[in-house]
Parts: structure tokens; sequence; C-alpha cells
């Protein structure tokens, strides 16, 4: 199950990255399941990473190469996360790196490791040391497609898209790919996402760009509420456009990247595991952003209005339910109002005098539905997309073993 | 879908408690919806109420009534929560009570209204005043298990339990019932209870006595971290039998309060919505009880987690993720190790040496699991008990308007 079709418009190269997937046989023969990035030397590059204390070995590795050198390869493998491994788990991400450093004649730490898939098992080392020549000799600037499907664990659908920005009659080039179908939930990204600009940009700056987009992005999303020990963002600027990003041109840049990243957010959820529908949920009218993000991930979270979701079933009471259950200080329950779509469903505290059930279903009946909820005590607003909880999340998540 | 049998013990009768459960219509005609307690002048009632902000009419009245007068009658109805109704669900509820009011000849506010069941709808008053006539004329003694059934919604077995205690070679009597299946989950104890007992205790201590019991019980226990809008425990304590509770046997009435009310909440559990395995989980080693609950309700509310347990899937790696988010300051994730029954499955942040596949698997094949979380950073323990999340509670939940 996905909603929408989730077609890709065709991704333009970004000068100065190279791209190539292969199968390893990691997990499921045939597959491609070992992608290679190669990114030209003069290159920033900036990453944002789980917060989850039990962050896999590559995870650790990559955070203290990314300090230590600027990264020239990312080796990203499926089918094994090569988390709750210990300090073998850290070994063999460290092996797998100095494979990739060999082939191409570089230092260990210009090398960036990322797994996605079960937890919990050794990593198959030596099947991704026989895979990488292939993708080392392989690797082309138009492979991101490939690179898209090579990612995925339990994505039913690639998510990849592309930009062109015209800043001050100079064109610049935004490509990103990204995984993730449950685990999904902010802090941080819980999910594997690649970007590349061939825009100029320092590395500081090209950290703090990434950082609010994150936030905007992937930092707004959730399927189940838990977060992944292996989650990592990373964004590259070649510079080989020899576009520089300033203070003039800062702004448009951010508003292409952010709408980017909020495209491939957007996309991860539409393919969530057992998604049916794919919901905004605005919270708005409160005092703090913070209090908007509770609201908006109770109700997201909530197993009840997801269920009422999936069934198309306007039960707004359990929508209620989960904002009086989110904890704000003195919440004055006759000041909020919930609205499906453009319809009020309830007002001050209780179901809205010109409220009908068809008018409810009609909008429940949408494959994306809309909800709004005004708290009445400040002027934050917040948006967060999530999915609704289906049979096919469960039969999905009883048979998968992460 | 249920785990274990759930017999019921015979039920005592509670002297200066009457009871009665009729069929008033209200949602599926013939079945018990209607129960009536009657408690006699001079008790002692003690309550706890959901902490919910949408907190419905009924409860509102309830806490009301409850601080004015001795309550001398308690209204049950299932089949509808009279919750997001506004000012005329509290004008329904105040109806139902001056009905019982009249029947019994008693003050308005000696009446405590409780509802359950849809939220949303406005409360059929009508139905409930015409069953009231027979629910007064049918009041018992012995109609405990009758009324157990009487405030079922979801559950598919009544639960209700009863405790004959020696103090000080007197005897009291301790019988209470309780319904929940969904939308459980601490602060509170998100379900009805209804307890009583023969022993004389005024009402201040009698409302410690209730806190601390509810903390060890219906605040331990989470389906699916839903709270409801209706949920009220309530303790009488009628003075019948003429023992009363003082510092002498005051620690043996809560031994057995407590004990009384966890096999309450422990039965909730089993009987949770779609439940195929009853999950104790034990959270060592905390620096505060706070912390240990915190990791707690993030693994017991996990969807991956608890899809894990449907599927009797020893899939450890996703504990380990659950607890790294809990959010926990500095957790030293080589400290934490992992227990399902006595098998220890991670110790270091990694798998353990000794564990295997199959002796996991054993675990996890059982109905009745145990997981054992030590942290490595303190004294405190906590146990909370949840469920598995399964296609049934799905089923339920979309099929089911709470």
């Amino acid at each position: 199950m996905a909603v929408g079709e989730g077609k890709i418009a065709p991704l333009l190269a970004v000068k100065g990255i190279r791209v190539a997937a292969v199968s390893s046989n990691i997990k499921t023969p045939g597959r491609l399941d070992l992608v290679l990035f190669e990114i030209e030397q003069g290159a920033s590059v900036a990453g944002v990473f789980t917060r989850n204390a039990f962050c896999a070995a590559p995870v650790l590795l990559a955070k203290t190469h990314l300090q230590q050198a600027q990264s020239r390869y990312l080796l990203i493998n499926t089918g094994n996360a090569n988390a709750g491994t210990g300090e073998a788990g850290y070994l063999d991400a460290l092996r797998c790196c100095q494979s990739v450093a060999d082939l191409a004649k570089v230092s260990l730490n210009e090398v960036l490791p990322f797994s996605t898939g079960v937890i919990g098992e050794p990593l198959p080392v030596d099947k991704i040391v026989v895979g990488l020549p292939e993708a080392y000799l392989s690797l082309k600037s138009d492979s991101w497609l490939a690179a898209a499907q090579g990612i995925m664990t339990t994505d039913t659908r690639p998510k990849a898209a592309s930009l062109k920005l015209e800043l001050a009659g100079e064109s610049i080039t935004i490509t990103g790919i990204a995984k993730g179908a449950g685990m999904i939930k902010p802090n941080m990204a819980t999910m594997l996402s690649f970007i590349a600009t061939d825009a100029k940009i320092d590395k500081e700056l090209l950290s703090s760009l990434l950082e609010q987009a994150v936030n905007k992005s992937f930092n707004r999303i959730t399927v189940d509420g838990d977060t992944s020990t292996n989650d990592c963002c990373i964004l590259v600027a070649t510079g080989s456009s020899g576009v520089e990003i300033n203070t003039h041109n800062r702004e448009e840049f951010c508003q292409g990247l952010n709408q980017l990243m909020m495209g491939l957010a957007t996309d991860l959820i539409r393919d969530a595991e057992g998604a049916s529908k794919f919901i905004t949920l605005t919270i708005a009218g409160g005092e703090s952003s913070e209090e908007c993000l509770k609201v908006a991930y109770t109700v997201a979270e909530s197993p009840l209005v997801k269920t009422a979701l999936f069934a198309s079933d306007p039960n707004w009471g359990r929508i209620l339910a989960a904002i009086g259950r989110a904890g704000l200080e003195n919440l004055d329950v006759n000041k909020v109002s919930v609205y499906l779509g453009d319809v009020c469903i309830a007002s001050n505290g209780a179901v809205d005098k010109d409220y009908s059930e068809s008018k409810g279903q009609a909008e429940m009946d949408k494959q994306e539905i809309d909800i709004r909820i005004v708290l009445g005590r400040g002027a934050c607003v917040e948006t967060v997309w999530t999915s609704d909880l289906s049979h096919e999340y469960i039969r999905i998540n009883a048979e998968y073993r992460t």
C-alpha cells in the first residue's frame, strides 16, 4: 500500500558527484543493496544523525570521519543495519570503509559508512567487499534513480527529486534521494537521505542550511513514533557550478532546498508502512512551537486516531481525547476547534452546531486528509505529516525483522 | 482475543452496598448497560478521575458532587460516553442524577454519574430514565458480577475480584469491578473501576489509600497510550464490618487493596483490545522512578516492539531502539542489559555472547512474557503491564466508534 502514484520526475546529475548501485546479495539475492557515492575533492559535506542513544556502529564511524576529513565516498548498504553489534560491528564498518579507501586510493577517514536493515546481526562484510569493485567501476553521474532503489528496505518505491534554481541568472542543481517507511519520527530524520548540489557553500553554512531544512522536513514527519538507530541525512555541496551561496542568494537557495526536502519527507509518509492515507496535521493558535508539536505528535501517533483514519471514520472524539492528553498546561477546551478539510467538526469543546456526519465522512473518504486544530491561545503554527495505522502495518512489522 | 481464561472467583457481597444491572437499550438492545450502586449512609467515598483536559460531562459532575455530599448512589451507563457534548451533555448528566435522586429520595448531589462508550453523541437520557426504576427495584447485595458485565464496552469478559482480610482476628471484605480494553494508559486509570469495602475508613485516609493503590495498579498499565475522557476509579468504605483501619492495620489493608487492584488492572491488560500476549515489563537500575517509567512506557507503547511481540519475534533490536529514544540524559548503552524471561538477550549494548535465537524464541512463544531491562545507573525499579499490537486491535478500532 502507498498513497498516490509516487512518480519521480527525471533526476538531474550534480556536477562533481558520481553514483553507483549494485547487488551484493546481502539479504535478497539480485536486489540492489550496495550504493556508492563519489564526491569530488574540494566539496563541502554536512550531516545530521540519529539522536537515538543506541546509535549504530556506522553512525558512530560516519560522525567521526565527517569531522576528521573531507568526505570523498559515501558507502550505503541495506539488508543489515550493523546496529546492536558492539565493538565487532564498529570493526566491520571500518573494514568496509578501508575496502573503499583501498579501491579509490583515499584515506580511511574520507569514507562514510551507512547501513540500514536488520538490527543485531553481524554485517556480512565479505559480501560487501566482494561487491565493491563493481560498484566502484560503475560510478556514473546519472545513476541517482538506481541509488534511490538501492537504499530501500520496506519502502515500496524509490524516493528521489531534483530541482534547478536560477540564482541571479546562474543555474544550480539540487538532487536528493531518501529511504524510510517505518521507524519514522523526528529527532532526527530517522531515515537515510543523501542530497547534493553543485552550488558552492562552505561547510559551516552548509551545516546550518541542512539543520534548518531537516527541521522543516524530516523532523516534521512521523509514522509510528519509533526512531531508528541508523538515521542520517547528508548534504553535499560540490561547488562545481561555480555559483557561491552568499547573503544575497541564501534565502532563495534555502527555499529550494526546503522544498526538495519537504517533498522527500512527504514522499516517505505517502509510502509509510501500510499507509492508505496521507495526513497533513496543522496545529495553529499555540503559545509556542513546542506546544503545537506536542499536540501534533500526540494526535499523529495516537493508535486510536490512526485506526479511525484507516477506517475513514470521522471519529473526532478520538482527536479531542488525544489533544486533551497532550499535556498542555491550562488548556481551555472551550477555545479549541478542529477542522477536517474545510469542515469544522468541533468548536467550543463540543461538536460544531453546523457539523453533520455526512460532511465529515466526505472529508474522511479522501486519500489525502487535512486535519487542522486551532488551540486558541497564541499565534504559533506547526505542520506535521503522518499516515494511518492499518492491517498492512501490522503485517509488515510482524513479518519483517528490522 | 484475550490472554488466559479470565475466570472470576465467587464475588463476596460488601455489607452496606447494593448493586443492580439492567438493560436500557442504550446501544445494543437487551445488553446490560445500566448499573446502579447504592451506598449506605455514613460510608466514606473517594475517587480518582481522568486527567484528560477534555474530560466528559459526567466526570465534571461526579467530581463536583463527590466534594459536596456523601455519595449515596453511583449511576453508570455504557454505550455512550456523554463526552464532547458541551453544556447539553452536562445537563443530560444532571437529569440522570435527578432521576435517581427522585426515585431514592436523596439529594441531587448524592448521586455520581459515570458514562463510557461512544464520544460525541447526545446521551439518550430518556432510555436511561426509563430503565432506572427497574434498576432501583432490583438492587441487591449479590449483583456484583452482573454489574461487572453491565459496565463492559469492547471488553470481551467481565473483570471482578473479591478478597477477605483478617485484621487482628476481625474479618473485612473488599470487592471490586473494572472495565477497559483500549484507551488504557496511566494518568490516570483510564477505565472505570468501582471498589467497596466494609472496613471503616475516614474519607481523607480513604483518598490517600486509593491514590497509592491506583499508582501501583491502574497507573502502571498501558495498551495504546491513549487515555480516555471518562476514566474514574471509586473506592467506597461502608464501615459496616465495624473494623476501623488505623495505624496498626493500615499496612495490611493496603497490601490487600493493592493486590486486588493490581489483579483488576492486569485483568484489563489480559483482555486488552486484540491482546494475544500479556507483557510484564520491569525496568531496574534507574536513577529515579520517573526515568524507569519513561523507558517502560516508550518500550511498552512502541508499535514496533508491540508488533514483534504479536509475531512472537525475539526482535530485541527494536527494544534497544525504543530504550535509546526514551530521552534519558547520558544513557551509557554499554551498561544496559535486556532479559526475556531468564534469557539475557543483550548486554553491554550488544547481543549477549550466550544468547541464541532459539532461547529467545522459546521465551517469545509464551503467552505471558517477562521483559526486564537493567539500566545500570541506579537502584530504582518500576513495573508496568502491557499487551501486544495485533490485527485484532486494528479491526476492533477501525470498526468500533468510541
